[in-house]
């Protein structure tokens, strides 16, 4: 019998998802708010009794099921199953969740962090479909990457490749989460562009329609409400989205010249930004990457939105099943 | 009967070196001043005659020879087997190397850019013997780099991967020669850190030992000169290693944490200022890279030296004979 179902898990801290996958369709899934289960033990049971209820309620026996997948925003190591870290959720530490579901399920289990995961996905079935050497990244919070090689997903010698967002692209600069100096995300995380638009409004007293559409709260300003503002024609908001693409630009130059790519796919938060942000992406790349790798490098967008962290659990399964 | 032999070719635009290698040992080595021949075919000529004789010199048959194996620092297409330029011979245009050779001696030829040879080298034979993810990079003139992946060379899709030399280190700077805006290698070059040191010298008329070991001229400046003030104690010789590894250094942090390779390898001319110019590397890639990639990834000095080449030329040779 040809094993064509995947438990599909992405386990972020404020909602987990668990869905039965065939392909790259999503027969059924459900929600359950992680928050609400904030002892690591509870939250795992919560897990596993889903699963359970989905191969019920699906008529499906565990031997047809090919293995579980999962991607979470946590820091993993893939090669043993174990999530170090998971946001929200005490108690919380190395563990070992391969281990753990394959005893307590009878199936294979293999983890990786959503990045990976979501690059796995748009490489099979997403913007990357038949390409072999890409960069796929997410941009909202944090500045991500996943790194595929010759068709495959690279994780480099100690299993965190990727991290395109921890690329300084200026000598001195803020300081970064990661402990590092002037790295992309401090120029393009969410947190930092709402800043820098935030002291503009405050200092240069500018007219803008940000304001009005956050209805006069600086606090209210989000990624999302730029994107609006910018669509209305707003100047602040457009130049705000430009300097971040030329930002974002400046760090992929670097990757392009280094990777030689055939595409950079660009998913998360920001990706709804649309032109506003790909357009200066791609003339900053033209402008400053060598002529033969920009030439050949395509950005695009991501194209599985929200799907992809299930999906491309799914096809970690696969990809592991078939080593 | 096994073929082990191999001529291996490293064509520089100041000499070209013929040679008949086994493994890493160069058995018999002519050299061919590149610039006494300045057109295209009379270089071509003396070359094949220096293939010829080697192998006349040390009786053997052409069917005892694997291939020919060719380095070049000018631009390649290593898929067709083109060499597109090679500085001081006119003339030399898309000259299709490999065709060439095959037509003329009967041997298959391959043909890689002189870094990527160099990292075969590396890799086989030098400082990243037994390692899988490794980038080998020069420092010199020019910045350049080769990529390995999983102990293959990387070359990207369109053959003209590893140009870490280009990565932006900083949004406002210098243009670089690629067409870009403040690369790595408009701070770490040959001239541009003998620039840095003559505009000090000049402007703030700083005791350095330098300047009389330059006997008094600005021009006698370069950086094994450096090496030696810092040798001596030289502060400013000192002082502008360290700015060099640092600037260097903030290149690497951005390929340390997209790529976690297990090794960097650095050659080149600059690599003889030794613990001057890899100690602050080293201390800002730990300063300022991931703790996880920092900790794993090990900065090594090149160990083939101008050998590199050669031995490099031939390992490109079983590479492509292994497909």
């Amino acid at each position: 019998m040809k094993k064509k179902y995947i438990v599909a898990l992405d386990l972020g801290g404020t909602n987990t998802k668990v869905a039965l996958v065939k392909g790259e369709k999503i027969i059924k899934s459900v929600n359950i708010p992680t928050r609400d289960y904030r002892r690591k033990e509870v939250l795992l049971n919560a897990i596993i009794a889903s699963i359970n209820k989905l191969l019920r309620d699906t008529r499906l026996q565990k031997q047809q099921i090919l293995g579980i997948g999962i991607g979470t925003a946590g820091l993993v190591d893939s090669r043993k199953g174990i999530i170090y870290n998971l946001v929200n959720i005490s108690g919380w530490r190395n563990v070992r969740i391969k281990k753990i579901f394959q005893q307590r399920l009878n199936i294979s289990t293999f983890v990786d962090n959503d990045v990976n995961v979501m690059a796995l996905a748009e490489l099979k079935f997403g913007a990357g479909r038949g390409l072999k050497n890409i960069l796929c990244i997410t941009v909202g919070t944090g500045v991500g990457g996943g790194v595929i090689i010759d068709g495959k997903l690279y994780r480099g010698s100690s299993l965190c490749a990727g991290e395109v967002g921890h690329t300084p692209i200026s000598i001195k600069g803020l300081r970064c989460n990661c402990g590092g100096i002037g790295c992309v995300e401090t120029f393009t995380g969410n947190s930092y562009v709402v800043n820098r638009v935030k002291n503009t409004l405050k200092s240069k007293k500018k007219k803008s329609l940000i304001l009005k559409l956050a209805n006069g709260k600086l606090s209210n300003i989000t990624p999302e409400l730029l994107t609006k503002a910018a669509t209305l024609g707003d100047k602040l908001a457009i130049d705000t989205w430009k300097e971040t693409g030329q930002f974002l630009g400046i760090g992929l130059v670097g990757v392009v010249n280094l990777l030689n790519p055939e595409a950079i796919v660009i998913g998360g938060g920001m990706a709804g930004a649309g032109k506003f942000l790909f357009n200066p992406v791609r003339k900053t790349i033209h402008k400053r990457a060598m002529d033969l790798p920009a030439k050949s490098v395509k950005i695009l967008k991501a194209k599985l939105g929200n799907k992809a962290g299930l999906i491309g659990a799914a096809e970690l399964v696969r990809m592991e099943d078939a080593r």
